[in-house]
């Protein structure tokens, strides 16, 4: 594949990491119907983990199934497909070197007691399954973060170290956030800058509200509008090295299709790198899904 | 051993295995008198450990033996035989190459204040013994799970390196699980997807019942008839990557031989993959276990 | 030395360890005046870890000399000396190659705070010192069981690995289990039980009493008179895998002479192999001590 | 499968190795037609490695597939196949667990410049491809012997260490013996005694002829009439601990069927344990192939 | 066993060993019929490896088995049983504890084209066959004898480190020695001293004749009668630290009794500490060898 000068500019920031990991930023970046725009759009399958699999995936049988998300990823020309070990174990030699993947790390359950996940991998499971990054969620702001934070580090270097990238789910929650803070853009725009600084490739956050929480924060934001969705994805893109690092966006709950696309219009708008959409695609039947993903990627591409 | 078409079949769905995990595997679906037919049905004995052994073999006192368990699996023609260290140890020698076994590598006991189990064995253990799996307990729910996840994400990654199968024995309880929950069939559904998600080449659960737990649950189970226990086996077959995985019932603690067959039958009708089955057979006398054993085989093929 | 037929049957039980560990037993087995009968005597000394020295020697002032112990052992014809680290590098040149020797690798002490206790010692140090075992102290019932399981676990595998053996003092305490309990029959059995599973070579548990425990056990004793120590020793070595593993029995504090001997008496009554006496021997004068424990030996080869 | 008293019988002369290592033995001497009767035929494939694969496969061009081997093997009911390293590799995954694989772990090739061989593969290797045995070869007689010698004993600690067999083949040449004394009984007794001494657990050493090569040796063998190869197949098998360990004799370059069974006969009525046959089974067409080796299996069975 | 003066005197003498290697040589001191006089017979069976199995046993053929010499040693009293690594494994379990072993851990063969040795075993194999030494050759004149001794070198070190003894057999040939000169008296002394210097503690050499080999030597060896065997011992004696390490010697080939009798009287005369007699006792019918081990026996214990 001809590496296109948008992307080759996005590789160029990552200028501590080895040939081998922007190799695989390289191939995330030029998969799909998005490859080589500097657009990225992710398929994340871990809420079976997250919420079980009949929440997950009754309302789309097929969806049980770890087959049917590896194919709807490239059926639908995405960037990436991410989920846990025995997700990826379980499709990675029929699709090896058909979609870039991505090994969920860690991961929590519904019945967790604690702000924080259990580790279930590891980079040499990311080697011997082919993926092309590592993924991890941290909690900032909850009281386990600094553990979390000093897992992430440890496996993030090893997988710098073989040529592997790190996808950072940085979630804030728990401790002295409330649950609209949860969202709100000092902490959003907070939580991404830690993963930035924690050395991710790639970052992922949730689409802040105008809400600010923090009142240490209130002054720095006032007199501002924040009303703007774009503009808040901007700030966000912002506090990520002022854009020297891939920033994408989930929309969180699955949500009508309308709303989706604002949310990609105004991720593009902003200057984000693009999405990570998972309940909101597997959880529809496979066409509405495809047709969803091929409007998604079109306002991506500038033509929708 | 001449590796029928539907073990072949079980065997291709373990894509990411290597060749010596999925030896053993096939040591396992082509022993004994269901070896070839995708069913199985194995005898573990760690109720010593659990539950002390008075309680375990008093009934039974030939059963303090461990060469009896072994000889009992033998001549009832089971699939493999699960024990912890100790006992694997007296016997494995005498009965080198006779039947795959099964390395149970974490146990608790009746005075265990927090629901967690201590790690009693290793992986070097497995080879030494000559063991075709590993296995290990989680108990999804419980304060401690996050650490017991992180132990078997060791262990099997570690066994699956040397070629060695992973049983993993999900059993949800603690936190916020009520006792009827932690036979829900949402909670026990959960439970096997979490085990597959960890990437167990065989999921071990408790057979559900039509309880429904979690109040964000209901919804999805809400107008279908789970009163058929076979439906329920179906749909925790279904929440293993929709049967790309094996999975194995127990019935809990020792009930009536009817209520045991029954069980079979429901398993078998529900797609799952056998028995494991202790109680119910070494706490009876060894002619009315073999005879016991015998008829759930029988159910298994289609003949009883 | 040449193995009797008695000795070699025993050794013939430990079938999956390798000649190495094989003749480490023999060596106990073989040596002083029970050698070759299949019962032994052991003498342990870490009361000084456990009590401090004044309550431990004070009565037997030669005794604070870690000589004392080695002689005292040789010149009684026993089977094996055990001590923690310090007590054996005092004395293990001067008595090199005399009598087997045990390095107690955990100790606990008067102002533990928790059930547990510390690891002192290491295979390494069994080996350069020239023990023929590593002794190790586990609490079922307590709330640290987990740890300590955790402990001898990595310990033993390393022990036979380098042909040490294994002795596992399984002593119940703490948790819900009551001060009475620590003597029940059925926490005694379950206890030894624990220890057999765990691999030990030599099981080492308290004479149990014929009170009984746990609630959920009481059906299973109940219809049998356990009023006679000899039944009661019987089950306990029934529940160390139907006698495929050595158990000896301590009596606990100083007491009478005819207690000692009844002990011993209701252990060979019971098909126990032995005795370990610390304190009682140790801390009475040294020819009290040689007569006594001379005696002991006669009851054990059915003379006295 | 239930172990014959006769494999019992072979299992238990191996006497310091592990269970594991004892049921990868088991699963050889119970594989195919032969199984449980002690006797074994192996089917070797390193040819193309020793000869190139024109010589190897032209005359039966299906044999350039990998798979075409262990096909054979199976249909023809032998007990293990072996192979280097790639032939392995590439038909692990679809015969894995229905026969048992032997990795050869050195190999030579036509240009050699010494009676040496380069170590292709390792330990790991045989794990991941769930092999039963490493194959390794000496040259006895060359001046890279020692080497030869000292690479083996690493491999085969390491393999008893994880539960692997050991399989050598001794093949005397280089240095002072010639190229008769290749061949000579006196050569190849004493080949197979080093094998023994290494801790082979099987020994591949080639029929011998009547020669005699060692002046020194003259002595010891004059007197005795050496013309019946029975008898000679009798002195290996005595050189090899009395029995105590298995031999297998390969005949050599291809020739004619009766031949071959006559020396299936004459190892049967010596007491050899089998045959390893190369080039006389793959270099005939198959179905010529499986009727050979259907008469050397009936040989063994003392059916022809 | 309570070691005896004489013994205590000589253990006392290895100051720098840890108690482990000390209690092992205290059990090749203790074992047998000379146990505790300071005096030691060894049997060694490497013959096989050297001159192949038919020159070793064919004239005593129940010798082939490797049990016979384990029997042998026991039931001569003999000090310890010296062997290759598959001898020893073959039988190692069966008498576990029933004799000291030491495992030779470098072997040669009659086609060997340098003199040097192959390194056949490890210490970790000493510890797993329970051995309580290791035996190594050298050959002091060598080309190859700095390659040698950076061997021993390290292997006697990692022996040392885990209490098992070490043993070298050192032959002089080879480079500048003459044949007569592998036997001459200076030759042996300075042999039998560069062992010692190497840390060996048991140092084994062959009886050395009255020649002196080297020109630089003759001057201090002239002026004195050499023609008693004893003094020549007492030579090599004192070369060994002035009597401070155990000497061994072997007689070489085969011969008549008498000759084999006056060495032991020679040997105890010089103050040698015993003999190491392999093939001049298993060559001979088992009866045969019984009486002169026997008689060996007496003369050291100077009863004949």
């Amino acid at each position: 594949m001809s590496i296109t000068p948008i992307v080759k500019a996005i590789l160029d920031k990552y200028e501590s990491d080895n040939p081998g990991t922007k190799a695989n930023l390289a191939r995330i970046l030029m998969q799909g119907h998005l490859g080589g725009t500097g657009k990225l759009v992710i398929l994340p399958v871990d809420q079976g983990f997250e919420h079980g699999p009949a929440r997950s995936f009754a309302v789309n049988p097929a969806a049980y199934d770890p087959h049917y998300h590896y194919q709807l990823a490239i059926d639908a020309g995405l960037s990436a497909y991410a989920a846990p070990l025995g997700m990826l174990e379980a499709g990675a030699d029929t699709f090896a070197g058909q979609i870039p993947t991505i090994l969920k790390l860690n991961s929590s359950n519904s019945w967790a007691t604690s702000n924080n996940q259990a580790v279930t991998g590891s980079v040499d499971d990311a080697l011997r399954l082919g993926c092309s990054a590592i993924g991890f969620t941290i909690y900032p702001g909850a009281d386990d973060v600094f553990s979390m934070i000093e897992e992430i580090k440890e496996l993030s270097a090893e997988a710098k170290s073989v040529g592997i990238a790190t996808v950072i789910w940085s979630y804030p929650r728990g401790g002295k956030i409330s649950k609209d803070g949860e969202l709100a853009l000092d902490v959003g725009a907070y939580a991404a800058h830690i993963a930035a600084l924690l050395g991710a490739h790639i970052i992922k956050v949730k689409l802040p509200t105008a809400h600010i929480e923090q009142p240490e924060a209130q002054k720095v934001y006032a007199g501002t509008d924040w009303s703007n969705q774009a503009d808040r994805v901007k700030h966000v893109v912002q506090s990520c090295f002022a854009g020297r690092r891939i920033v994408v966006f989930s929309g969180g709950a699955a949500k009508g299709s309308d709303a989706v696309y604002q949310d990609a219009r105004d991720i593009l708008a902003g200057g984000g790198n693009g999405s990570i959409i998972g309940r909101n695609t597997f959880q529809r039947p496979r066409e509405e899904a495809l047709d969803m993903l091929a409007k998604i990627v079109a306002i991506y591409k500038g033509q929708a």
